[in-house]
């Protein structure tokens, strides 16, 4: 028998993240929603399926019960789904611009920015599944030339 | 009264993302969990939020309950969330692997590994507040040295 806890044993997942994938209910009305906001979508994506290349990573649109099924989970769900999202940006006033770009998109307003208690500057959107989406900024967490947020070392 | 649609209009929110949020029931157990995969937290975490560097980009955990509060939503919820997260793997056989160090980390299997239809293969986790995640072998998603995933062109 393999022991549970092997010794030396070599845990091999990488300290990294392939893709985010959103449940939706109609991949098409999703799609144009995030292309509304400027974004291109990737040649890989079909009418069942958009995937959008975020850095190294990417987001992926596929409908909700579809997204269930391929985890073999009981597709029903409601409320607050337990995962946020958030987009750092690089000055105070861009918080407020990207919030009206989304509602402008056809997002909903969750929180008007406000100044928050770690320091930055604050709000959310949903996006038109309800997943909520934060605009923050965040003096504390580093954003590069092309976007990519470094923690502190 | 502003134009709802502005002719030339600059979008600026940016093709990117800067953090993943996970709501979780114990900050405390969920960060041991990751460790347990290998990953080492940011000195940016503390008792009540723990952030690991993934690439460009962050996940976060936070009280679930709190995270509900910080995005104005009722923190009630069931069920299916409406969100997956995957890891793609470079060689078919780490699919399996990762599952298996997943689950003696702590995780839960939701779908052992198989053959899916898109030409991969792949399985899924649940994180200890049943976040699922994707294990996937995707050899049309190409994978570079530091782990970033590209999408076809």
């Amino acid at each position: 028998m393999e022991d549970r806890f092997r010794v030396g044993m070599v845990w091999s997942m990488e300290q990294r993240i392939s893709l985010i994938t959103l449940g939706v209910a109609d991949v098409g009305k999703s799609r144009r929603f995030y292309e509304k906001l400027g974004w291109k979508a990737s040649s890989a994506s079909e009418e069942a399926v958009v995937f959008f290349q975020l850095g190294g990573m990417a987001l992926g649109l596929y409908g909700r019960d579809a997204l269930a099924e391929d985890a073999k989970l009981p597709p029903g769900g409601s409320g607050f789904g337990g995962i946020t999202l958030a987009y750092n940006v690089r000055q105070r006033q861009d918080v407020d611009r990207i919030l009206e770009e989304a509602q402008q998109a056809g997002g909903k307003l969750l929180k008007p920015a406000q100044d928050v208690f770690w320091g930055g500057y604050s709000g959310y959107f949903a996006d038109p599944d309800g997943h909520p989406w934060e605009v923050a900024w965040n003096p504390g967490f580093a954003l590069g030339e092309d976007g990519s947020l470094t923690l502190p070392a």
